[in-house]
């Protein structure tokens, strides 16, 4: 039954995919005002099957944070379609083509970037995503399907009919965009499963989605989103202009990804330091989860013992890891054992210390005397984010456009054979 | 116990990563000579142990063209010995800063190729990999686990254990390359779920190996290897030229990924085309499994009728599937339900009808009057070739030494906070 269900989403979106792959430009530029317009003419129904996921949220008791996640209040759903129009103002990443050459034997070879044809989003509620997916997938010529948290179940399958009553009005198959309209958890592994027909899938989830996908998919999954992130204090910082960064980085918005987790801090300066910085981390609510010298430097402040658990946290919270290390030598070896691979960053002033940092910390951003709370695909230029990559492969850090891109080669002969 | 053998090969190779990310190219490149001394010092203890495999094969009784595929006598040594100068003389593809910019904000933002990190390859019995993927995975500055055929242990011993030395010699840590020394299959499962340590795995092999990887693998996997490749002869072709592309493409080596499956001609053609192709494919020995317009217009060959299988089968051999199709809709309409997504051909004089296949047909490589035959990564012009992808992530069709990297985020601020 999931099965043939996912089996058909399948086939549909594969053949919807074909009729988005060769849009020009302006088409789609076309398509996404028309979807834009359509969300518009449906705001009201939109807005009311959201204030039916509200209020199943309040009677189910849930907290004030997840409720707000939900909520798609006429000005928020505005400002969602309004965001339409700066996706639509983003270069097309698709038909450039790269790599030219003439081959000895007279072939013109080239790579071309095409669509990557079907994606996969599975994601929590946040019906937003809804629409910014769907609109990011159609840019770049992909169809996708989208599963969306349980939760925000009634605004996604309303936001879904209108971006479908806009396809259609377009011209195209309203296949492009097809939501996962059962809240049953076997669709999430099947979907997982569907590489006949699905190119990638992309999570946007906490740790336990990740490592679903990880161990389940027979797709190429992008995982990521997940930061256990670090930054080093140097002895060469300059103290003086350190503690409003490490405050930016921990305490801006600090559920995020790429929020401090860990701060390591140079021996000879530990001592001088820490007691100022915890007097600016403890004004802001912050709580210290510190190592023994740690603790014993700051006795003056509730440091909460560091355990074997602390520093493999991602803290997703006003909790801050503090341990004081020998070297930045200690610093990068530490980080090599705990980071997720997402944000790292150093403060110091010394030229060659900076240099081997970043040579040396292999992660998909790695700062000098800035903030980790830049690895965002705003913050970096790209326009638009998909996702935050933490794997090697295909996309690494902010995932803008061309992420949802791939390339196809181009060869034409005269009736030409290999010899 | 595998468990435990597994954990230790995957850290030995992440810590030996580490030393080998920031080599610089002429270290690299001296690197590899040291290795290719090594091996030739090894020679004697290479061949020795290759010819045990060999009787071993000879003892159970393995088809000649296997025993001719796991030979590596002096003279075939001394080639694939002689083919890192070729790999030596790549430009090094680590380091390349792309993308650099200054954002408002004073950050200075650019990314730069670094290496993956631990590469895991397994592969079949041929001991020439073992050389060319340590090779190709050292210029690149990556680790790699290596999990060859059982028939060829012996020799990847040996190889391996040369290979290691001459690491060694040169000051890096041999844990660099790292060869499974046991034939237990329970290791290559144990392998694809390493995900600690290891950032892609590269089956080189048939399809069970393929999906075997798809379905275990945790770690992202470039999946490849597998073409059921088409030609169109469209009714525009010259049809005096395309003979010999298409006898090219069948018949010069029917036994691997870019050989051409299944021929689609158009029907105002076949009937005057086909009993020409057909004679030139006989004297190749070539068999035809034919559709019935087929069977048809070749009354005088023995055209075996396809059925169901036919057109979704990999020949690997001298057979040839041909139907015939009503245009390049249709021709475009069945590659899309049957391609691997590997190599696809036109043979036509006509441009609109050219434009049109090369557009719509989006398989890794798209051939306008040329041969399947190409799709490699020495006749691309890559200089080496890691494998050929089918999938759409990461890297497409032939890999070079590129799809052995990623990139990583600089960025360099001013003690910047975000805002």
């Amino acid at each position: 039954m999931t099965d043939t269900y996912l089996q058909q989403l399948g086939q549909q979106a594969k053949a919807a995919s074909f009729a988005l792959a060769n849009l020009s430009a302006a088409d789609k530029r076309d398509l996404l005002m028309t979807i834009a317009s359509s969300l518009q003419a449906a705001a009201d129904d939109i807005v009311a099957a959201n204030a039916q996921d509200v209020a199943a949220a309040n009677a189910a008791g849930l907290e004030a944070a997840m409720i707000d996640r939900l909520l798609l209040d006429e000005k928020r759903l505005a400002a969602v379609i309004a965001d339409i129009s700066n996706v639509v103002a983003l270069p097309d990443p698709i038909g450039r083509e790269f790599d030219s050459r003439l081959l000895d034997n007279g072939i013109r070879l080239c790579r071309r970037t095409v669509p990557l044809g079907v994606i996969g989003v599975i994601y929590e509620a946040r019906p937003n995503v809804t629409v910014d997916i769907a609109v990011l997938a159609l840019k770049t010529g992909n169809a996708v399907i989208l599963r969306g948290g349980k939760e925000t179940l009634n605004s996604n399958l309303a936001l879904a009919k209108a971006i479908r009553t806009g396809i259609a009005e377009f011209g195209l198959p309203e296949d492009a965009v097809q939501l996962i309209d059962n809240p049953d958890r076997a669709l999430v592994s099947g979907l997982l499963k569907l590489d006949q027909y699905v190119d990638m899938i992309v999570p946007r989830g906490g740790s336990k989605l990740q490592r679903l996908c990880a161990e389940q998919a027979t797709i190429p999954v992008i995982l990521g989103g997940i930061g256990i992130c670090h930054l080093y204090l140097d002895k060469a910082a300059d103290l003086s202009r350190s503690t409003s960064v490490i405050i930016n980085a921990k305490v801006q918005r600090p559920t995020v990804c790429n929020a401090l987790d860990t701060l390591l801090v140079h021996q000879e300066v530990a001592e001088q330091y820490l007691p100022q910085l915890a007097a600016a981390l403890s004004a802001e609510g912050v709580t210290i989860v510190g190592c023994e010298e740690t603790q014993r430097l700051l006795p003056a402040y509730e440091v909460r013992p560091a355990d074997e658990e602390t520093f493999a946290t991602e803290w997703l919270s006003l909790t801050l890891g503090i341990k004081v290390v020998a070297d930045v030598t200690e610093a990068i070896a530490h980080i090599r054992q705990y980071s997720s691979g997402h944000s790292e960053a150093i403060l110091t002033d010394d030229i060659p210390t900076a240099t081997y940092f970043m040579n040396e910390v292999n992660s998909a951003a790695v700062y000098l005397n800035a903030s980790t709370r830049f690895t965002d695909g705003g913050q970096f230029g790209l326009g638009a984010e998909v996702a935050v990559s933490t794997q090697k492969l295909h996309a690494r850090g902010p995932m803008g456009l061309e992420a949802l891109t791939t390339y196809k080669w181009l060869a034409v002969g005269d009736y030409t054979s290999r010899s």
